[in-house]
């Protein structure tokens, strides 16, 4: 593995997953990645994906470098050719060559303006990550997708063992708009492994097609819960209406009442959640919340050691 | 010792500090954590006890992960059962449960309010990392004590090798209302030791009863400073109007001729200090604030060590 | 070696360039530094700096702590004998007297005001660091001096192996008013190198005349890029009118076709770089800018060794 942006820089994403769950289990400290640094560097805060990663980089021996960019203390300037007498001091193909260079593989954490989809799909500042980057690059989450998000909730659904299990991505209500690319990545991960999975979400809430084009969509929310075995939940804003939060009239905070139309099935989040908003505390308490927090670990562990290997 | 919040944690804290004094000597670097993580969470800025803890947690091999949390970007919520549709993004169980389990050893700082002292003295936002932690908690100060600072101020002392010492603990001007957590801690750390205690203050800034009542109390500073063999000083606000500095008339600054007064007396503060008004800056050129500051790192080292072995 | 804050600590400094390249070459990591703790203080932010400390103190074995100190957020008292009963916390030799008590080799990061030159020229913050210190200190840019660049940039040029190379230092445009600190660090490396040095500046920018005694000057940027080997550029304000831009009416933007005026020089600068403004895209694409980036990685390493041998 070069770089880990998407599921598509994963030759073979059932046995990443497999090597996840290897690593779960044998907790190896390596010295795979000796004398080697991992430079993470976060445009927006982190506190999950910036431990788990730099303990992952820890258990595989490399000195891992942690750089927080605030985006408005650090001017970058992302146009080509740009004339910069203004507020930007630094190009970001400069900024990425020189940190590159400082690194053997780097983390990036990039973010939606939820102002131009084209913009915000097109990836606008991953890919310059990517351009310029003179070492494999891994996404710590970008405008639109959570790769090491996605591999976790694999590997948290494998762990247990049911044969074709029926999953259900799940809107949720929020107080803020948020980007889509937890959803997106679920979506284009769940496909690689083999589960039934139905999307459901208010009408106005539909993700980008290119996700959803395999996947079975049903608007109403208690119907498509029904012998669920796990209901992945997730609040986005509006693709259609991009970054918007058009009203919904229905209640869509997971509810115990709603969990027990499932198949015992099992509540997951990828954290931080709010509490009694998306979910009622007592669906939280029995969930897989936590264990999905330290799998990451184990998913930026394998992801690493991948990469490591092929260096 | 499984957590280090307080003298009550510590089953014979004369032990412990005659560890921090034989780690001082040695100077050992040890293996003992090795492939362990220590997590450092700041709620408020800290200097001395983030380096020195970071330095400690490495002599001993582990992994250090420091989080600088500003309360502001990162808003907690702490009631239980709230609706989490306003501000704050992530509840603290949540928080807690999900750091811990990426470390072997957690540290954090947190803060008092100075608003009200049930809320303080329960330490409110202590008490729900204990509860929620997967692992050992090391208090890195809380609202009412701090600990590290004391145990070092007890090895302090004890490296002098004086048989039972005068010590008095001073109040002392600043232009800032402060917590009282080092004057208490203080208090109850240096009842375990053999010593003689004095404490003096203006009226109006007694400290909670729970802290004192063994204690001697003179409201003369020149009367308590005779004879002393440690002087250690410390501003505080006033407990029983909590939170608030009521004038005090007198001079409280530490000088010169003060420490005239005093048997060859050491003059003692856990830094930072505002110098010419706590004390002048000869009394600071000849006073052991170095050296404590220098013992913080010995003091952590000793309760890592501790904490590890009974991992 | 015992501090590194200009030339003239260094006893050979053709030595020490050969240093850096021998590092380049032979990638060594050392347990030179084993159990011992490299601090790096800033005073004002850095990217390439302190990613390429940090890394050069990991190379050799140490531990490296990273303090980042808001000016604004930690009020420093720098007057000697201040009654500090305001907005500053600690002062000054406290500060450096505690940190370095936590550190085997302390790098600090200062800044220039540019209102008075005294204060900036006196080095008024560095001083204190070296003043305070109880181990050696290495600058990671001070008010007037870049030391660690510097070595950098003699490395760099040095890389190439021109006999007597022609080095034309040019003043270039920028929209904000800079410090002189890497130009006169520059001039007080190269004059210790074998190289033919012209300056280069608008009337009005001449620098400190400590630095330039020995150097030609010329006032016309194309008069002196002619059969230039290597053309480093950079931005300064005013010396004699002290941090003041005044007006320059030709335009100072490096472009192809001034490079074209030279020996097929090579164009150099220390990053960041407004493109377009201090150089042209199309000269900064064939620069050497990332190699000197990388560069300063070795510099550093070779600094911290040479200190840590002497230790």
């Amino acid at each position: 593995m070069n770089n880990f942006t998407s599921v598509d820089d994963v030759q073979n994403p059932q046995e990443l997953i497999k090597q996840v769950l290897e690593i779960k289990q044998n907790k190896p400290h390596t010295t795979l990645g000796k004398n080697k640094t991992l430079g993470l560097i976060f445009f927006n805060p982190s506190l999950r994906t910036r431990l788990s990663t730099q303990k992952a980089g820890t258990n595989v021996g490399m000195d891992v470098i942690v750089m927080n960019i605030n985006a408005d203390s650090w001017n970058i300037e992302f146009e080509d050719g740009a004339v910069m007498d203004g507020s930007t001091q630094e190009h970001i193909k400069d900024a990425v060559q020189v940190i590159s260079g400082y690194c053997d593989i780097m983390g990036v954490r990039t973010f939606a303006n939820l102002q131009d989809p084209d913009e915000d799909y097109k990836e606008k500042v991953l890919s310059e990550f990517v351009e310029h980057s003179s070492v494999p690059l891994i996404s710590l989450e970008s405008a639109t997708l959570h790769p090491l998000q996605s591999l976790t909730d694999m590997a948290t659904i494998t762990e247990f063992g049911i044969k074709r299990p029926k999953v259900v991505l799940s809107w949720a209500p929020h107080p803020k708009k948020l980007p889509q690319a937890v959803a997106n990545s679920f979506l284009e991960w769940i496909v690689k492994t083999d589960a039934e999975t139905i999307l459901t979400h208010p009408e106005g809430y539909e993700l980008n097609e290119k996700f959803t084009k395999n996947i079975s969509i049903v608007n109403n929310q208690v119907e498509a819960l029904k012998e669920a075995d796990f209901v992945y939940t997730k609040n986005w804003s509006s693709y259609a209406h991009y970054g918007q939060t058009p009203e919904v009239k229905e209640n869509w905070t997971i509810t115990e009442d709603k969990m027990n139309l499932t198949n015992e099935g099992k509540f997951m989040h990828c954290l931080p959640i709010r509490r009694n908003v998306v979910a009622t505390d007592e669906v939280i308490e029995k969930s897989l919340v936590y264990q999905q927090a330290k799998n990451r670990e184990y998913a930026a562990q394998a992801v690493i050691q991948n990469i490591l290997e092929e260096l």
